[in-house]
């Protein structure tokens, strides 16, 4: 099962690809999507959806991983990652279909056993899991990628319980 | 000039296409995309993407005017509602490319010369200025409707000052 993991952003939008195999976890590919700062955001989501729509077609992934938003205190920025997650949902279910959602807490319970694991904890266990010689760069192919891993451990856990 | 008005929303999207011609405003169509409740939000945002873009082809409009969000207190609306919104600026873009933006008090003072004008007051200047009959309904199509004619005031006034 090959999994695409995106951590939601209208600037920089994660995403992480892994491939689940009976002898473990493997990173595929992982990276960012970057939309110009000196453009309107109508156009910035134009460019991410388009990005994201040829990442969907080059990896062809078998489940979609993303995470939902936490709403911190700074609104604007909120409504804008917001309507940015709108889009990358949309790119999702068209052209995969089988679109997972997690919270941030699911995704550190999930990678640490603990919902309120730091950042530091977080990137530990990417690396670990996925047997990384490094922490991957930047935080938010890091983010992408633990939400990848994320539906991998959730998965196994739904055919272990059916 | 042809100007689609829109009014956004997850569950209930408000449309309205205006044409303005040198003898005043002229409605051509208005209504609502509905999305259905049992359904997850992200194919609820595929049906919206679809039904706008139908809507965008069949009117062909000039320009499309939509209202930026006010957020209120119900930040899980919110953010439904800001996702939402991400859809519709992304096909917006991409069927038109003549995109505007007005807050909702932008709109209030086009339409009415006061920001704080209330929903009535707002709903009868949309039928005055329309040269309606009645009231548009339902409300999401009214406001979409009030962001179309605000882009049409609005536009005058930029040529005017040109």
């Amino acid at each position: 099962m090959r999994i695409l993991g995106i951590d939601p952003g209208y600037a920089t939008i994660g995403f992480g690809v892994v491939d689940k195999l009976t002898t473990g976890l493997k990173v595929v590919d992982y990276g960012v999507i970057e939309t110009p700062k000196n453009e309107a955001i109508p156009v910035r989501l134009a460019i991410l959806a388009d990005a994201l729509t040829g990442i969907i077609k080059k990896y062809n992934p078998d489940a979609i991983s993303v995470e939902e938003l936490f709403f911190n205190t700074n609104i604007t920025t909120g409504i804008k990652v917001a309507q940015a997650r709108g889009v990358i949902l949309l790119c999702a279910i068209k052209e995969c279909g089988h679109l997972y959602e997690y919270t941030p807490l699911q995704i550190k319970q999930a990678l640490t056993g603990n919902g309120r694991a730091d950042k530091k904890q977080m990137q530990y266990m990417v690396k670990a899991l996925l047997r990384l010689s490094e922490v991957p760069k930047p935080d938010d192919a890091a983010d992408a990628l633990a939400a990848a891993v994320c539906h991998a451990h959730t998965a196994t856990y739904k055919q272990r319980e059916a």
